[in-house]
């Protein structure tokens, strides 16, 4: 059986940091097969490593182990965890970054349990204060990837760190949301999923951001010219505000908080 | 036997777009390898991307299998396709990118066989208007990795897209092309080849561009001193342009189509 | 036996090269392991290269090969090498970015053998004069990973070139040292060594880099508040000086090469 395991954190691509992780993994897991899934979370950025999180891991083959590391709090009385959520494995800090993957478990009715890394014998034997990812998190996801159980790992904790989730309101006219991610390409993502727009007929629907006002949902990107702004249900499910080849979020000023309307007109709307 | 896939995107590397590629390849065909060619194509840049495949494909073992994504008509009726060209094989938009890849199986006269993807038993089952990256072409290079073959994946077609390649033309005193990339380093490549001037005395010759003019060609960068700006054929066997230790893209200001002389001089040139 | 590869370049990751070398080593050993250490080494800088790789190699299971290619030399008469340093292996240009490596291993006791590579039935069949990491050093890499002898591949030899270290030199009140590296997050390494200060009260300490004075060192980040300077023992070993949650590099406007003094005090700080 092949041991998959990713890799997201904020250490960025230049200094190595990551490699240092692989070749700890490796080194006691040689078999382990590895994959990052970004290194360039804005540094100590837990709410944006949360939607990664969130959006990719479910992707993955059953029993991947996601390890993740945006650690403000490294070296502090933050504790160490280990999850198994549904069919995905997760090892980092107990801050919050797992906030979507729970509340994707609940959706879903799948089984959670979490533990508190608190068994050194699975541990690099000497522990920085700065840098657990090699010492700690890397050495655990080894392990757990040579079947060593979770239970093993640590010891079951009931109160794993989430942060507020704030769904989209029910307004008289619509729904009011938040931009909660702007990708590489400038497209702007929401906190208002397809299905809290079920049943709404796609022409009769305006969507409201920084001031500009699109009319009607388009399926994708080419249905409209170069350069003009659309919106549309994007790969993760959610309404979402693009620029045809061009982004939005620059050409909006968009910034994650910010307010996203949609406003459900009467008829097709012109 | 080991089956090696390798993906190109404009995906950039923040958002975890192409782990999510990773994870579905990899659900399908655990054993794959794969390997990263870049994410950083500027985006629904189809040239940047056909100049990227064309460089750097066959160099891969026989019958890898490359992904491309870049995709400006995702959902639209621009076709998915699958192609061996050669030795190698390709998964993606029908756009133009691969229009490097067929004039390079012209030249050297390989077979090449493309179908158009019209198998969605190969896809995910659930196909977004926005992301085949992830529905149709990360699946379907899975299915080919796995052995399914290649006429089984779509229906032969015999009209992909390609985009008119702009040969150098023959001047009364050389050649005349225009720049194709810059590089990571700033380093200028041409559309002349080292082909294109067989039998010319390296010193007998001017390279012209952007109002500089370099005399003769060097061998390699070490040849002059830091910051001087020099001719030279590129690790791809094409004239270009560099600043030693330095930018020639950032000191010409130069850009991709800017025209460029090459003038053969009556003795070698001071 | 799984063989392991890394490779650390300054060739950044939007051109492909980096993938060039990986289709040319998986063509020889298909079954090799490959990582990536960091493609964004600034361009030819030797020394980054030298620290980067003295800090990741030695995590790395035993016997995996490093291949670096930083080199602005290339084609001229700088000698590729190969090297086993203890208990890791290097492959690339003769220009002193193995120095750090080098140092640890006379620190540590470790045997070193280097070689010149001059073995060409080890590379590629054509040599171009400006991309040896795609004509000899990956090839020699795979070769070395399917077992041919280090000495096999080239002649051995007892001068490979290094750069001289300026180590810390004591001052009447502690020690003066330089910034040797920033990392992503902008936090500021030193060549102060946590050995250096073996037996200080790290209550008793001061550091003064750039104007600014930090008063006694922290175990980790999490003891002070958002934005406060902060001195302390890296995950490297050495005397760094952060920001929390911040970049000290940025708010510094600090370099490499800058000074750093370490003073002594009479009783802890305030």
């Amino acid at each position: 059986m092949i041991s998959l395991i990713t890799l997201l954190t904020d250490f960025g691509l230049s200094d190595g940091f990551v490699a240092v992780m692989k070749g700890v993994i490796l080194g006691l897991a040689p078999e382990a097969r590895l994959v990052d899934i970004t290194h360039t979370i804005r540094p100590q950025d837990i709410r944006e490593a949360a939607i990664v999180l969130g959006r990719t891991t479910f992707h993955f083959p059953k029993d991947t182990i996601h390890v993740f590391v945006v650690d403000p709090g490294v070296g502090t009385d933050r504790r160490p965890i280990a999850a198994q959520v549904g069919p995905q494995r997760f090892v980092g800090p107990d801050n919050g970054a797992l906030t979507l993957v729970f509340d994707r478990a609940r959706r879903a009715g799948w089984p959670v349990e979490v533990v508190k890394l608190d068994q050194p014998r699975y541990w690099r034997p000497e522990i920085s204060h700065v840098f657990h990812g090699r010492d700690i998190f890397a050495p655990v996801a080894a392990h757990w990837a040579l079947g060593v159980p979770l239970t093993e790992l640590g010891s079951i904790i009931s109160d794993p760190i989430t942060f507020p989730l704030a769904p989209p309101e029910r307004t008289p006219t619509g729904l009011r949301g938040e931009i909660v991610h702007l990708d590489h390409f400038g497209n702007i993502a929401t906190n208002i999923r397809a299905d809290d727009l079920a049943g709404w007929e796609t022409a009769a629907v305006q969507v409201q951001v920084r001031g500009a006002t699109v009319h009607s949902l388009v399926a994708t990107f080419g249905e409209r010219a170069p350069g003009e702004l659309i919106a549309l249900i994007n790969s993760a499910g959610e309404l979402g505000v693009a620029v045809v080849n061009g982004s939005a979020a620059r050409q909006l000023q968009a910034q994650v908080g910010d307010p996203v309307e949609v406003v459900r007109t009467a008829s097709p709307d012109a």
